[in-house]
């Protein structure tokens, strides 16, 4: 019987929720799957470590890896082809491995694309102020210029790290579509704003705390953050209050899972369980 | 939810039946196990590479490993510890391990000392001859001798390995409890002997044929085959044939998963269970 033997490969995964809702998607259909959490952190290794444990899991018999942070860049070099999106994005967080051959995807950015598609349709997307230039970050960016946002205004506490993506995205997606610019700036920025985009960790149980002052918030925009733990986080809470849409970070997480749980099994997962499934899993 | 991921590390080993045997004995505990085959031939490796894919498969979250030809002692000294048994045997077929910990135990032996007691309960054991003195040659012998047998003769078609196994075995159960001869004294040996264990490949699917000439074979013998496909080999059906009392070698590769089961997951299995499965596995 054909059986599936994924993993993640990261720092500090010990808690990452993809083993219950990968596991738990292929019980309802019907496939034996088993997901391993590999903590480089825990093993003493660093990010160089990850090519190395993509070839010794290919050798092992799993089926593929998810990869996350440190090692999204870090593993390309070791692979044998990359996806149209990985190539462009520079940056792999699913590896299937195909025969002998290994295989690096990126389903980040369609993650956060049909998580907004689904959550905020409609949303005008003239101008976007996205707070958080990397990783997450970069995906995100990439997403919405793909949808068709005009332009992206990238904001970082790091400003050399926004240039740089600014600069990597109107690349790819022509003058104009992508720009820099400073935490200082966006009392001008965000009155011009159609929506605000959140992909930093503060937010999360370990940064508490609101990503930017409150009062720079008004009804008018709609507000989505990558953070998903907890799922409302004190932006999402303080835009809610104050009548905004917003768009939590469950749904980047599930449909990134999603489709990763399709380029493993070849199945199609249901998401909306899948949602509900993590959820729980967050809430419990 | 914890889960078990096991897997066996030996050359040619795809066509093995472990991971269905495990696996299925798992789900009637309701258990998430996934057993994966890792043939060291189909990767070009050679036994020395045993060490290395042990380490790695503990680093990607195996809960231990089943070990065979040609790995089941050079894996021993990349092990931290080994179990009484394995010790004395000088080979190991199961890891299990223990937070950073690589145990390597052995249910060759146990396994076929099980099988023994239960499929030729009160069989005389005053003097065995035994065909075979390589890997399963020994886990035999040291079960048979361990069962109380007073003396066995092993027969190899290499005397020098005989005679190495016979000198270990006197080392290990006293003055008299082993010999060696060859194949042309088996006229000599055979009248006086209570029972003959069969431990070459003699009678595979891909060794057709008898290990001895038929004629040596008489009613008052009885005749364990380690040889489990098929289930029935010419020996076994010469045997009954004659109205001999008969083992075949599906009870040992049962009970040795039984108890690498029960090291993997610490529950007890079910070895009627297992077998009724493997002889549906052999006979489908």
């Amino acid at each position: 019987m054909t059986s599936y033997l994924v993993g993640l490969i990261g720092s500090g995964v010990g808690p990452s929720l993809s083993p219950a809702l990968h596991e738990r998607e292929a019980d309802h259909h019907g496939l034996r799957l088993l997901y391993r959490v590999i903590d480089i952190a825990r093993l003493g290794l660093g990010a160089e470590a990850a090519g190395g444990l993509v070839r010794a899991a290919q050798r092992l018999g799993f089926t593929g890896l998810n990869i996350t942070h440190p090692c999204k860049q870090t593993v390309i070099e070791h692979l044998d082809e990359l996806s149209p999106d990985a190539e462009m994005l520079g940056a792999v967080n699913t590896v299937v491995f195909d025969g002998d051959r290994a295989i690096g995807h990126n389903t980040d950015w369609t993650g956060f694309a049909q998580s907004f598609a689904r959550g905020l349709p409609d949303a005008p997307t003239h101008r976007v102020v996205q707070l958080g230039a990397g990783g997450a970050g970069a995906a995100v960016a990439h997403a919405l210029l793909t949808l068709g946002a005009d332009r992206v205004t990238l904001v970082d506490a790091e400003p050399a790290r926004a240039v740089a993506l600014a600069a990597e995205l109107v690349r790819r997606f022509g003058a104009g579509r992508a720009g820099a610019a400073t935490p200082d700036e966006l009392p001008d920025l965000l009155p011009q704003a159609d929506g605000l985009v959140h992909a930093t960790p503060t937010g999360m149980a370990a940064h508490p705390g609101l990503p930017l002052p409150a009062a720079l918030l008004r009804p008018e925009l709609w507000v989505a953050d990558v953070v998903y733990r907890p799922l409302e986080t004190e932006l999402l809470r303080e835009a809610r209050a104050l009548g905004c849409r917003t768009l939590d970070g469950g749904g980047m997480v599930v449909f990134q899972a999603a489709h990763a749980f399709h380029l493993f099994t070849g199945r199609e997962p249901d998401p909306q369980r899948m949602l509900s499934h993590l959820t729980d899993l967050i809430t419990a």
